[in-house]
């Protein structure tokens, strides 16, 4: 096993800030894990949005140090039989329900190198409660599974058996490249209102044109540019974002609001006919 | 006196993440007590809302180490001559306004073992702002006395005399047992739209049938199960919630806006129709 | 040069809870600063809106210790030519754009001794991603930086070149004192609805009378009492709040929602009738 703890847990919910959740797993990690550096990534992620929670965990976790260990507690299925695991992949530990939620991370740092299954019945047993509650496994098994991989009681793979998570169905479908053209569609949007799509910089680096637009819908389009600086202030623009997918943008203002585009529209990248 | 500071804080506020309130606290701990660590539970409390903070206080500081300080601000009567306390239950400390708000914890704990009138002109006035806000206490008495504690610099049998704390009114009024039912109220909703009751998992052991219903008003009723999977998705179930508390909960969903239960709203327990 | 870094870093931004951004920032700094400790201060701030930063800033900065990293991010001006700087005050060292977000607690602290324009082709270059997206420079310039200091791995004056911040325009105008009276505007309001103004503690001490009233537009007024225990609940008053700037306000009441007074409203002090 490649996965050495590094004393830095990092927790990912949608929880929010509302209510005891959060600090029900920070309480009860600090219990037996004292001197573990908790951050908090995101709570406000919106209810039961696996999609949205996995994209947290791909822009940020790959960048802490290996030997991390990721909570993450996005889990319509909380209270079903989904399974709790721990996934291990780029010599980070990633604990939570088996939902697909890490499988984009995973894909970020190489791939997953292995998984198990959380068996609340093995070697983990006596650091479980006796009588865990079936809607809050983020308490009752996560939590303590972190703080005994933090502090190196148990290893992952005394947890349970190898398991073969889930993948992470896309919400709105692949990307696909045509001679010349790309079409993807709107995954995301974020607090700015930024709208995030599945295209990515290495699917624009494949057109032949570098002057490029991008047609939202049948009668829009909008430049494909670099950055903020390269339209005025209220213009909308496409752009390559943070984690390497395009986005749609407006220059200090909200792309959802200006120009409405909604989870799964179309967005076509085509050679521009300003350049042409 | 049974405490002794771990040196873990936890703090719970109504404050919000947009103002200065929070960091302003922070700031203030860690100036006179650099080594502490020091964990959010909660700060988006609705403003001045006493039993959703005792409810969150209730949840999450009884999971932490004996030995650690909780600071809790919701405090509609900042301003008044309502008294700034240290309270101590079960080795933990727990510093903020006389308002209730530990009362909920405190019970937990197993019941108030001491409390503490915070006396600022006494020997504790050397560590406090010679000019404190009176709107902010905050971060003019509450974070010294946090700091201080946890420090050891202070004891709390040194912040000032002997004080009996203000018990918390329930906002919905008492759980009423009959013959074979129970009947109680909505407390509060969580973020993902449970309307949770003041209806104890106990209350539900002392009548007679184990297959019980939930009767909302005259003419819904919802199965009493055990966990979600034991409805289908988008179906309405009455369970017992992570912190013992019968709750009205939508399997993937919110019960919130499908049944459009207001607090105070009434929740009768019977055997279950279906199953006689 | 004065600033010594003590291992502690604060965090203020507008990127919220629901995105990767905050811990995309975290991420980088605890991959090369392990042992830093890290405050989240205010994520809430309203998109792009420097001023409240700027305020969030003033109000919770200087209570940490001498040495500490104040991270701030909101940068409408992000992607465009203004310069990334590291500001030095009061021994606190402030990393972000220079749009103006730390002139307001430069001048709390004393002033700025010193400011430093972020060159990344300098010294720096080994500590930043080769290829930075123009679009986060959080996460590419200013988090390396912050770990960079922290850890004492570069000094300020190792950034760049001396450089002149920004100041930050008010975004309602100044203060204007008559004979007897002091007229202000409202600037911002906080999560319980407190109006609060560009009115100081200090204007109101020059005027020659103590019992003051507050004009809001022609016919409303309300009394300047010194805290809410001064009025009854639900009662408007005008008081000094936590920084020294004078707030309209309502006792367990949203003064927003109850007046009505929007960011720039006019607010004039006067000796009261009531008591003339």
């Amino acid at each position: 096993v490649t996965f050495a703890a590094n004393g830095v847990v990092t927790l990912t919910s949608d929880f929010g800030w509302r209510d005891a959740y959060v600090g029900a797993i920070k309480g009860t990690i600090v219990s037996s894990a004292p001197d573990v550096r908790i951050h908090d990534l995101a709570h406000e992620i919106e209810p039961q949005n696996i999609w949205q929670g996995a994209t947290v965990l791909r822009g940020a976790c790959p960048l802490f140090p290996a030997g991390t260990i990721h909570l993450a507690v996005v889990d319509p299925g909380v209270g079903t039989t989904r399974a709790p695991i721990v996934l291990l992949a780029g010599r980070h530990a990633f604990v939570g329900p088996d939902n697909g939620i890490f499988s984009l991370v995973a894909e970020a740092l190489g791939g997953i190198e292995t998984a198990y299954r959380i068996e609340p019945a093995g070697p983990l047993a006596f650091l479980l409660p006796r009588d865990p509650c079936p809607t809050f496994q983020g308490r009752d098994v996560f939590a303590p599974v972190v703080a005994a991989l933090a502090s190196g009681r148990i290893t992952p793979a005394d947890l349970g058996p190898l398991h073969e998570p889930l993948p992470l169905i896309s919400p709105v479908g692949v990307v696909n490249l045509s001679a010349g053209a790309v079409e993807g569609r709107v995954t995301q949007h974020d607090r700015f209102g930024n709208a995030i799509t599945n295209i990515r910089a290495r699917d624009l680096r494949a057109l032949p044109s570098t002057a490029l637009m991008a047609r939202l819908g049948d009668d829009r389009s909008v430049v494909v540019a670099r950055t903020y600086g390269d339209v005025p202030k209220g213009e909308p623009l496409a752009l390559i974002g943070s984690e390497g997918f395009l986005e749609i943008a407006v220059r200090e203002g909200s792309a959802r609001e200006r120009l409405g585009l909604s989870l799964g529209a179309t967005v076509r990248i085509e050679p521009s006919t300003r350049a042409a």
